[in-house]
């Protein structure tokens, strides 16, 4: 399948067996390539396929997406002497393509690159949208640019590899698509593996909804908020435990309290989807986190405007406000969230 | 005087007392100041007309434009909380205003700034074109972003407290920008000083034909590259003596050596005015660096593409050809240079 984003157009590939296409459409100039080590074998086979000269291997993992990973990174390219019109190939998950991303928008104020995401996060999340950086000790996501692929190739093959529950946890994102754009097939990512004859489809779908939000964005400013859904009490989750959660299994988390908040201002009752796709990741436990542990977290949010954080409310499937909240609503809605995760 | 840039439209006051004409059109929204501690007291001034309740002050000069200095002023940012609405303030040179646009540019991946600068140098040259950036170990300004300020205010008060030649080297690309344009009044700095009544109308019509340039290059893309006229043998200069000189001696030296290569490629004859300039500047002695040493930086530089290095060469004043230059010539030239400059 092939997804074609409008600004900047670039085209995203999903599918088996995607090296024959990418050989076909192979950019020219000098090339170098960035991959987790954690698939090397795959993005050996991508280096090998589009005669990648210069490969960085790194751990993969919210530890390379940081100051320290970016020098390195650039080091590396400085070091080989990588030209302006050289392109960075990325092979990995959602960190590597941040990282990658965030090196070649900088790396001599901005080298094209294409990305090889080889997670099910990275192929829904990361993919499209544009947004790549890294973390600072002070919070996820502070520092970035928006810098977008000259295009992606999701091959299937890479995900073979993926240990299951990091698998289901891409799905989650695709979970959140299916409550903004209001689509239920979205909602039901339980019979899905690797190998599933639909499992492109639905990844396509996923990212399909992605696409059709960022693009709204160019007209109408704040629509591209609503893919925060859930993540305000991720970031802030992840934040206060040290990363002791994985993303996927924090927006799970936050995608939860959300439909509660929903719930609570008046909105359609969202929490048995949100309830069941929990029930089927079997997320690490929540911590036992007061909302006053919470709330210096949430201060940091990036999102926050005025001195405000805004959340994003699901109201109905497909329906969302993004809104301050009271601090009495918010605290009481956490209780409650406390009682179902519990 | 106001210079008007389009794209992004913001404006460059130049002139003295501009602390009142910056209240008037204050910014809304959180506001947090980065300075260079040289010019400390001039930096609270700004602080106070304005109001802005952070700032951080540190040294400037090369050694703040690294990766170190980018994590000392994002962490400040982060552990401020400081929100995406929030502008920051840059006063000091042209380091500092590359550093502090560098980290707008990415900080919550990119917040509005205003540069103060303080230096002919960052006047001239850094408050116009939106580059900004971050050196590497491997080499100068190999890492930043386009991100334009949303003002730019060159106080001429500031610029009384520099040393005398600091601020000669700021002039260096003002006659820089006399070579390009074929402005004779700019290849005449000889006289000014901070002082001086004409200083601000100089710097104006510096600043000026930068604009001019710069805007150019969105019809015609290349036409930006003039700018780097003197840079390309100034950069691996600063390279490989670890930065012994300052860019403005480097530069000077740079003019000096386009100047032979442009007679030495058939052009007029411009080094008597590159002479007259490295006359008046009194840089430091040209060290004893043979082709072979500085070759390996000249390699380095970032505007090379498709392998070859692309010389900016003044063939008369106000005609420049951006071009690869056979290394046979690049030497004799060299050897020439070397005559000249010792």
């Amino acid at each position: 399948m092939k997804l074609k984003v409008r600004e900047p157009p670039y085209t995203v590939h999903i599918g088996r067996d995607l090296l024959r296409e990418a050989q076909i459409s192979a950019r020219p100039g000098p090339k170098a390539l960035l991959y987790d080590r954690a698939v090397e074998a795959f993005a050996l086979k991508v280096a090998a396929a589009l005669e990648i000269p210069h490969r960085l291997g790194i751990p993969g993992g919210e530890a390379a997406k940081t100051l320290e990973g970016y020098r390195a990174v650039l080091s590396w390219l400085a070091g080989l002497g990588v030209p302006r019109d050289a392109t960075l190939y990325v092979v990995g998950g959602g960190t590597l393509t941040d990282l990658g991303g965030f090196v070649a928008a900088t790396y001599l104020r901005g080298i094209a690159y294409v990305s090889w995401p080889t997670t099910t996060l990275a192929v829904v999340d990361a993919s499209v949208g544009g947004k790549t950086g890294i973390n600072l000790p002070e919070g996820k996501n502070l520092v970035g640019a928006f810098h977008a692929p000259a295009a992606v190739y999701a091959d299937l093959e890479a995900l073979r590899t993926l240990p299951p529950h990091t698998f289901k946890e891409g799905l989650v994102e695709a979970f959140k698509h299916g409550l903004i754009a209001g689509e239920r097939a979205l909602l039901e990512p339980f019979a899905l593996s690797p190998t599933h004859p639909e499992l492109g489809a639905y990844l396509a779908r996923a990212v399909a909804v992605k696409i059709r939000v960022v693009e709204a964005d160019y007209a109408e400013r704040g629509e591209r908020r609503k893919l925060n859904l859930g993540h305000t009490l991720a970031h802030a989750l992840e934040a206060a435990t040290q990363h002791a959660f994985s993303h996927g299994e924090a927006v799970a988390y936050g995608l939860l309290y959300a439909a509660l908040l929903g719930r609570a201002l008046g909105g359609a009752d969202l929490t048995g989807a949100a309830a069941r796709l929990l029930a089927w990741l079997e997320p690490r436990p929540f911590p036992d986190l007061a909302w006053e542990a919470l709330e210096p977290f949430l201060a940091r949010d990036k999102k926050k405007r005025g001195g405000e954080v805004h959340w994003v409310v699901p109201l109905a499937l497909g329906k969302l406000v993004v809104r301050p909240v009271e601090r009495r609503v918010l605290e009481r809605t956490y209780r409650e969230f406390l009682e179902v995760v519990r």
